[in-house]
């Protein structure tokens, strides 16, 4: 029996209760499901100081290429208030045509429904001509260090190479069919602090504000727009998000500011040059003295965090192509192609092969009361059991 | 004998522990210096609920007018670092010419020189042709709940009027006999909450940043400038002493973010126009959309301090002229008059009488190593015994 209905496949991954780092379960119940079908697994474990171990694993079915990647996460985010939901978290039960539980769309959902189209797909035409594969983490909304970025250096050390790959995350914002993403912005942040001279507030001759050279900073930072989009992204934004003086007196004029900020950007920049961009703002209003008239330059430094994710765009034709026609075929519309929302792990794949991303509803994903229409998970298999298809066909042309 | 030397006054009270809301035997030794002289002296105890009970002094010379009074406070701020101090802070050590301690300067100092002018007044003149009276309270560096205030109600209430009063707080910025205190600007104080919508900083649309309306409401609070300041004033000037959001979450955008801010004010203004033109301010800069385009007005709130601290200027001449010409008599310079520099009880003593404010030379107040030229205090006294004479002659005549 193989594990042909993602119903069914869904209810036994949303019983294991793997909220990050616990693998809970979910990756065994998807071993039992992938080997019967041919697939060799192998579960890796990653480690490093300071973060949880993590399970993660990686699956493949054939040698030869063309070699199609299916990526995903069991791994899900914590329940919330238990209490609001209206069938238990773990228990996957299914009422009004909806199957609830966490990670019911993201995304168990896609994982299963990926799973099923395989078992469809060898039931009706054998091992494809090529390899198909499943990488799938354990860390995905965790903090991502011990996951897709590891599994992918682990497979490329053992000679794994990828044509293409699809991520299985919730793309549709409101009914299945609606986008693909075929890129994603990349995403900065950084932390500045603003030293002035602390004071009375009675005499600030005497004092330098800090927050006044803060306003000109994080002003400068969102006005003007850094762009105005591209043929396929939104413009870029920056968002200030937090700005912590933390002064209890207001008597007393602070020492210092501090800021952190976000960027989502498009492809006009890359990591570099928009830092250099950022750093060009930041001197430029560090010398405006609207707010300090007379004095010297705002003092100030900036922190990057770690790991800007870079932007990226798939331009593969034949990838986007076998998946918009599956999607367009059996959902009945063409899906919309986008680049617009957070990071993925997607972010990470593109270094290897070529990506896109297509999965369920997104619309309550991290929600209490995390659910999917059953009829969706029948959809969605016939979409991937499709693309499958579409995609051996064009690949191998 | 009579407590002529100011010196061994300053010694006496410095040694007195007498940091708020502790008496520490501060006003006992007044009382012992003052009573010799023919003062009656009442101990006056305030209390109110929430902070802590405190001892005041006041003492009156003579039952007649004209009637002048000395105001200040023997209570002192903490020492800091204790160990930093080249002197025990309470120790009262004279060295190089210097005497050293906590309150040296603000302003047990001032009280000294106060106490041996008029004892050597009337050593010399006897009784005065009217009154003098000392109202001194032991908190002003603290809330200043238990202080000046109930004390002039206290005084009021049993039928205590004044037609002149001087304060004795450190008023030279550089040396002695550079400044006389003739009024004060007033200070405001609020907080601004600005309400944005939380959401996922890859969805700004989404959800509406706060900061982003607290940038436009903060820089409109302290650009333009409220004035260019008047005949006896600096201009107004405005101060945000602190921004708090407290985010930690970079990729999210935050709920709310706070602001407080602290104004000092002329004669431009009374808190009343001023906290009008204020919020004239924010609801301008609200529906101004640079930062938001698009977007409806900033939904914010304010609070208000408690207490705003109101603008005063004493135009009173006989009294201004007794204390300059006292200065340029002894201290060889005629001393500018100001209303720079934070708020003092004058504010409050400006509701009963016309009030100056001259003291010692205020560098190290609140410092480590507070301590005041042993021949400032001899100075200081002859000036505040000539000013008496001359209050006096003008005032009776
Ligand atoms: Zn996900
Ligand atoms: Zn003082």
């Amino acid at each position: 029996m193989t594990a042909t209905d993602p119903v069914a496949n869904l209810q036994t991954l949303i019983r294991c209760p793997s909220v990050t780092p616990a693998e809970g379960g979910a990756l065994s119940a998807l071993d039992a499901m992938l080997s019967p079908l041919g697939f060799k697994v192998d579960k890796v474990k990653a480690t490093e100081a300071g973060t949880p171990d993590i399970e993660n694993l990686y699956a493949r079915l054939g040698s030869d290429g063309p070699h199609l990647m299916f990526a995903g996460h069991t791994d899900v985010v914590p329940v919330g208030d238990e209490a609001a939901w209206t069938h238990p978290p773990f228990a996957a039960e299914i009422s009004g045509g909806e199957l609830f539980g966490r990670g019911a769309v993201d995304m168990k959902g896609g994982i299963a429904c990926f799973v099923a189209a395989v078992s469809r797909y060898v039931e009706k035409h054998g091992n494809p001509k090529g390899s198909i594969s499943l990488l799938i983490t354990g860390d995905e909304e965790g903090p991502a260090i011990n996951g897709t970025i590891k599994l992918l250096q682990w497979a490329a050390e053992r000679g794994e190479r990828w044509d293409a790959c699809l991520v299985g995350e919730p793309t549709n914002p409101d009914t299945l069919g609606d986008m693909i993403k075929i890129g994603r912005r990349g995403s900065l942040s950084g932390r500045i602090t603003v030293h002035g001279v602390q004071g009375h507030a009675a005499y600030p001759h005497l004092a330098d504000n800090p927050v006044r050279g803060m306003l000109q900073l994080t002003s400068a930072l969102m006005d003007p727009p850094f762009d105005n989009g591209t043929e396929n992204f939104q413009p870029s934004n920056l968002e200030v998000t937090t700005i912590d003086v933390g002064n209890p007196a207001t008597n007393v004029i602070p020492a210092k500011a501090a800021a952190s900020f976000n960027i989502r950007f498009n492809d006009t920049w890359t990591a570099d040059t928009l830092q250099a961009e950022i750093i060009r703002r930041l001197e430029a209003a560090a010398k405006n003295g609207a707010l300090r008239p007379g004095r010297e330059a705002v003092r100030y430094d900036i922190a990057w965090a770690d790991r800007p994710s870079h932007v990226f765009l798939t331009r593969n034709n034949a990838l986007i192509a076998s998946l918009s026609s599956a999607v367009e075929s059996i959902a009945g519309k063409a899906p919309k192609l986008s680049t617009t929302g957070g990071t993925s792990d997607a972010r990470f794949i593109k270094d290897y092969c070529p990506v896109v991303e297509f999965g369920l509803v997104g619309q309550t994903m991290h929600m209490v009361d995390e659910r999917v229409a059953v009829s969706d998970l029948e959809t969605l298999t016939q979409i991937y059991e499709t693309f499958i298809e579409r995609w051996f066909a064009n690949a191998g042309a």
